[in-house]
């Protein structure tokens, strides 16, 4: 079979690259910049550079379009203009009514892949990018069934989980759980960097807490400004949302009322661990807390370690101290087995470490 | 010397091993937990265990209460009761204005290590963890200089960085840069479940962002509520300017309008490199992503050839994909050398790295 991709970064880059080492299929690539056309070329994701949307598309059964959100909704609806009637055309953008609600066209699915958000660029691009991430469709009344199953095929082909939803559905829980969070980071950085010039003191370690929570403020313009706009309804709901809570726990502070911040604080802590668990196959989530010296090995010695022993890590953070002398590792395993094994492990290497 | 330390948890246990290995100090030790002071004698963080606060005190020359910040003005008021009229009493409590306020005594003066916040327990103590760390202290009108001048002599030998702050500018600094950030984690999570109840569909992998936002959220309320409340004017003043900086974007998201949400992430981004690089000794700080398998081993790899080369990673982060197989790896390095070799040695063990 023959695809076209319409745009090849990161995501377009590696929809190219699996597809043409899982399916066998011929991938012919556009992008509006040469420099990156000519690169996914030599990368192997596509094996066909064409000169044109209407080219690359011609003779394709499914377009995937991987352009930036700003684009999407005009790219799409060329790609539709140009593609024969028995070609499904897909996008993978990050906010899905606007560009599902522009295109009711029955060729027209609409999709996003939750992989790959931190690196851009075709050198990126990998294969295996999508094994077992969730791809999100957004099949509508329009949508043709047949068109609809091929498209659904492909991407579990290329190594992901198709899941269908609706785009509101779709836009409001990227809001709440990506969106918003770029946003109160953003808030955070400027609201520190204003009171601690307002306090005329030098700048303090700010702390581990504060360090994760801003680790994504002022990403970049380039791709943030797109999502929060074509997202903008949902994300201003779910800003009214957390303004109402806030108001809520300003109130209690308030009234000085210690018993409804705990209740509110030990309701927090159980919605953590039910978003965290639901995500993780292994069983629920167990998290060690190990005190080491900060430096050149140490990290590398206790992965190793756990590494002999078969026990891998699903996440960690370090958390150095001041002078960056010593640290807190925070290392987090799936499943009780793991975490206690893990747990015996670091402590015979010496170093304090407890459950979290 | 002789040093009394009431309350001997991770701070006061780790005050206590510093003043004997450092200061060759004769500690005395109370706390209410008769297990806690039998470990603290243990771990050898006192050298005495005392019956009642009162014998801990006498004859000290230096009292350092290291309680719950619930408990902390009482304990603090009958440690100045009972100590000599040359004894100076200090605390750890990480909000001050209230302390401060009640114990308007020229023996008093207030005190709060940046340190140790991840861990808790003597048996996590440790006689460097304040090496390099900010300790502030509040002075005030009524503090004895000579008194000031010991208690901030003692911190430096123990390895810290005594800096003076007025009580006030002190909490509204840590309500800023870290009790805000623990509500608004709170808030992520309790308005991320309720949006996923609402959409009825399997919960997804949240993603990194979400993840490192809500690393803090329900925190053990034991400690918590406790600062919460301590703090909690200023905290409501912080959560206030939130609630404006939101209702600021809200409206630029409704009016559709793009520059300024350019304008206001532009912004963002330079808020966070300046809170970066202000915390860090080692010069400007670069960020590297790399491309891994997420498998046993791999980052074992990484930080043994960077530490082979003599590289130190000042803070790290793992983002896996949803079915944990593959992830990317960001690194912070503390200065451009240290940057680019640390590029050059992971490139060449294949892995994918650019700068963020």
């Amino acid at each position: 079979m023959r695809l076209a991709i319409v745009g090849v970064g990161l995501i377009g880059g590696s929809i190219g690259l699996a597809a043409r080492e899982r399916l066998d299929a011929g991938v012919t690539g556009f992008d509006h910049s040469s420099e990156a056309l000519a690169a996914a070329r030599r990368r192997g994701a596509i094996d066909a550079a064409a000169g044109s949307l209407e080219e690359a598309v011609e003779g394709a059964e499914a377009v995937f379009v991987a352009v930036p959100v700003g684009t999407l909704c005009d790219v799409a609806a060329a790609a539709l203009e140009a593609a024969a009637e028995d070609c499904v055309i897909t996008d993978v953008g990050s906010t899905k009514r606007a560009v599902v609600g522009a295109l009711a066209d029955p060729r027209f699915v609409g999709g996003h892949p939750l992989a790959g958000a931190e690196t851009s660029g075709v050198e990126h691009a990998r294969s295996d990018l999508f094994d077992g991430a969730t791809w999100y469709l957004t099949p509508t009344g329009h949508t043709s069934g047949v068109l609809y199953e091929r498209v659904y095929r492909l991407i579990h082909r290329l190594g992901a989980k198709p899941t269908a939803i609706d785009p509101a559905t779709h836009d409001s829980i990227l809001a709440s759980v990506s969106h918003l969070p770029h946003v109160l980071a953003n808030v955070l950085v400027a609201q520190a960097a204003g009171t601690l010039d307002a306090g005329e003191v030098p700048l303090p370690a700010t702390g581990p807490s504060f360090r994760d929570a801003t680790r994504v403020a002022g990403a970049s313009s380039s791709i943030w400004t797109d999502i929060y706009m074509s997202n903008r309804d949902a994300l201003a709901a779910q800003i009214d949302e957390a303004i109402a809570r806030l108001n809520d726990v300003r109130a209690a502070l308030a009234q000085g009322d210690a018993s409804t911040i705990t209740d509110w604080n030990d309701a927090a802590a159980g919605d953590r661990r039910r978003l965290l668990e639901a995500q993780l196959a292994g069983g629920d989530l167990f998290e060690l807390r190990v005190s080491v010296p900060n430096r050149p090995g140490v990290i590398a010695r206790m992965a190793l370690e756990l590494a002999r022993a078969g026990v891998n890590i699903t996440d960690m953070a370090l958390y150095p101290t001041a002078d960056m002398s010593e640290g807190v590792v925070a290392l987090w395993l799936a499943g009780e087995e793991a975490a206690l094994r893990a747990q015996e492990l670091v402590g015979e290497l010496g170093f304090p470490v407890a459950r979290a």
